[in-house]
């Protein structure tokens, strides 16, 4: 018998990532690790279910990074379709369920890992069940949703919300030749940008044939006789639909933790130390979509579902398990996607965010190239940067552009982390050759432009 | 009559870009400039002359961002073909002589630009001015390599050089279907990376259908009966050659700056303060390819000629001419460059360079893909990271690999300039989506080993 038990809550990302790192440190005579996993799949990419549904990707499995099994093989005692019900955090103990055989049973921790990632917003709308309407969250929604898309003939999608996810989902249904309509409450989509950068992904998505129909709220799913979905009502039309994507955000699912009564924050993620313990709990840390995580640039903490967060914490959480010493310090909010050609990307805050943060700031938007302008292919990319008022700090850039717009954003991201003012960004030394960036890098164009902009805002 | 008369020596990048920066800042009735250049053109993309060659680019005037007539529409006097013999520090004025008529004079000056910028390095070997060997260095010198190409029906081109000049003609050539070989003193090509990733384009090359012969020294040029170049040679072999271009490197072009008795560093490249000033001379400002500049990582000048750099250079310079402020911090050696679809990109110090400055390092090489390993396309990448011993900051990055591989070093490149210890590396938060990443990005992955590697190494 192992000196201790660890229990991980979730066998995705986070969970999973913490369990092979304690793993790593620690072997099964010193630490027994069980994990409970509600669903059929551990350890996959849901970041990658657009381009399955798509079919860039040919099967399911290729977003599975490593099955249950060869978890199994290095001593995880993996529960699949187990449910957690109920932390008793005095008790040290964890009541599940086998969701085949409806058993429950309680497992005693010495260490716990909360790591129960996050659900998909449904919001409460007739119709809103119906067939042919779906989410795309899990390995499981994604084939939900390809089984409707075989099974039925008609060519009219209708995505609700243009996020990250509508974007994406609107690709990979023009790719199967839909036609394809975007709903969403925002002024523009691309709600992750400001509404003039939105624009710019507006026009371009106009360009691929794709409608985004902006300023509407979805009131209703209408359904046929068949009580399948036929069209998606706003207050003011109604669209025409045999297949209905929700792509409206996520939340923490945080349901058993808030019954625990472990700490959570005003996004209802929960809130963890610089180690990713829960706040006022030595032994119970958590990782992934259901913490809340510190905004560096803001100050402010905020919900972000995204698995190169996940696995990060995941490997911080293993660590810690394992008697070792890592730490998580925050993030700047950088995100990368993309619809078809077009790349778009933002890290930092936007404009209403930094408002929301008490900062003052000026911005500054410019165009140029992905590469020298004389270079064969050369794509406009436009770069948004906000610099705080007086000190001229970096507070955030957007790009929209084509092929090497969006990971551009990374220069900022690490200029952000490291709290760099404008007038530092436009001496840094990126790499330069026609076919990758003109003389003046777009990012370095936009910093020589917020420079002015800070001056000329004077103090 | 001008108040003051600011005098321009080189009217490529650093010289225009002053010249321009300095008559936004000050009008025709404040200042009178004058330009000399020696050549027959302005404000042109060397960088640009490999894609020229090789067809990509269809015209030589793509290359020139802007010619002498739209400078001298903005009261710039601009003396082209006209060579600077003499700068009388003493007297404040420049001899100069106008290459098509010979006649010489003295300019009086109140500021003065020194912006010479670099030369080929040309070795005295027997045979190198035969006719068919050619620099790459200037526009004159790409119009004479493709008057070569399209006048000789041979199809075999020798490359001496295989830094990132080398490789871009390599590319070129191929492009223009010549039989191509390389020949380098280094014990692999590009020779701005350690050997073991000089290895990996060393092989990608080999693939290519381009040979390339390390170790060897050229000793010298072949010439047939028509006195044309036939074969270069090394000690052991004779490489035929219908064409041979020259990628030797550039050195600093400082004859004028050393007469003067202006400061010269130990690469041959002009010493300037923060501001772009030469050092010790209040109104003489220099940049550009004829300068050294701080390497931020080893504490030590460079000679690094680079369009973006220079730019940078020119940009300052007509601001402090101006009677505005702003600085060059210095470099930390970013450079990229591709072979076909072989992105090569390096940042910061390698082993050798760090060995130089007196610093102890671990070093960590890792093998990722440019995007998540099950998106179409996924390509391999390799990076090497070094990190110092002990504090575990970074000393510099060197990337190979396929799309999207070598603009990843400005990742590193603004670590480098905010001296983030790889620790920090690690928890960044860089864009991240299948398209262009897998989950943990290239860079992290090189950085969590690097942490490995230097809390191996112990203190």
């Amino acid at each position: 018998m192992a000196a201790e038990r660890l229990v991980v809550i979730g066998g995705d990302a986070a969970g999973m990532s913490a369990a092979s790192q304690a793993r790593r440190m620690r072997g099964p005579d010193d630490l027994e690790i069980v994990v409970f996993e509600r669903g059929h799949f551990t350890s996959y990419s849901a970041c990658g279910i657009p381009y399955w549904v798509g079919g860039e990707v040919a099967e399911r499995d290729k977003l599975i990074a490593r099955t249950p099994e060869e978890h199994r093989e290095r001593d995880i005692d993996l529960r699949m379709r187990t449910e957690a019900l109920e932390i008793d955090t005095d008790g040290r103990r964890v009541r599940a369920r086998d969701l085949e055989s409806g058993e429950e049973s309680w497992t005693a921790y010495d260490k716990l890992v909360v790591a129960t990632g996050a659900r998909p917003v449904r919001p409460e709308l007739p119709g809103i069940d119906a067939p042919g309407v779906h989410g795309v969250q899990t390995l499981d929604d994604g084939q939900a949703l390809l089984d409707t898309l075989t099974s039925t003939s008609g060519r009219r999608a209708v995505i609700v919300g243009a996020g990250y996810i509508g974007v994406e989902m609107a690709e990979a249904l023009l790719r199967r030749d839909y036609e394809v309509t975007v709903v969403t409450r925002g002024e523009e989509p691309m709600s992750t940008l400001d509404p003039d950068m939105g624009r710019l992904v507006h026009e371009a998505m106009d360009a691929m044939g794709i409608t985004t129909v902006t300023g509407a709220e979805v009131t209703k799913i209408l359904t046929g006789e068949d009580g399948r979905v036929r069209a998606v009502a706003t207050a003011d039309a109604e669209y025409p639909a045999d297949v209905v994507v929700l792509g409206i955000g996520v939340e923490p699912r945080t349901e058993l933790a808030r019954a625990a009564g472990l700490p959570l924050g005003e996004h209802g993620g929960l809130l963890t130390d610089r180690a990713m313990r829960v706040r006022g709990h030595q032994d119970i840390w958590a990782g992934g979509d259901c913490v809340e995580v510190l905004d560096l640039v803001s100050g402010r903490e905020r919900h972000i579902a995204l698995g190169t967060h996940a696995n990060k914490h995941g490997q911080i959480i293993g660590s810690g398990v394992g008697g070792g010493y890592a730490t998580f310090p925050g993030v700047v909010g950088t995100a990368v996607s993309k619809v078809c050609d077009l790349e778009i990307a933002r890290t930092g805050l936007r404009e209403h965010e930094a408002r929301e943060a008490g900062l003052q700031f000026v911005t500054a938007t410019i165009e140029s190239t992905n590469s020298a302008g004389y270079y064969p292919g050369a794509a406009v990319m436009a770069v948004k940067m906000l610099a705080e008022r007086r000190t001229g700090r970096l507070l955030g850039v957007q790009i929209v552009g084509r092929e090497g717009a969006a990971k551009r954003v990374d220069i900022a991201a690490v200029a952000l982390t490291a709290g760099m003012t404008v007038e530092q960004v436009v001496t840094l030394d990126l790499g330069y050759a026609p076919p990758f960036s003109p003389v003046w890098d777009p990012v370095l164009v936009a910093a020589r432009k917020a420079v002015s902009a800070v001056r000329a805002a004077g103090s």
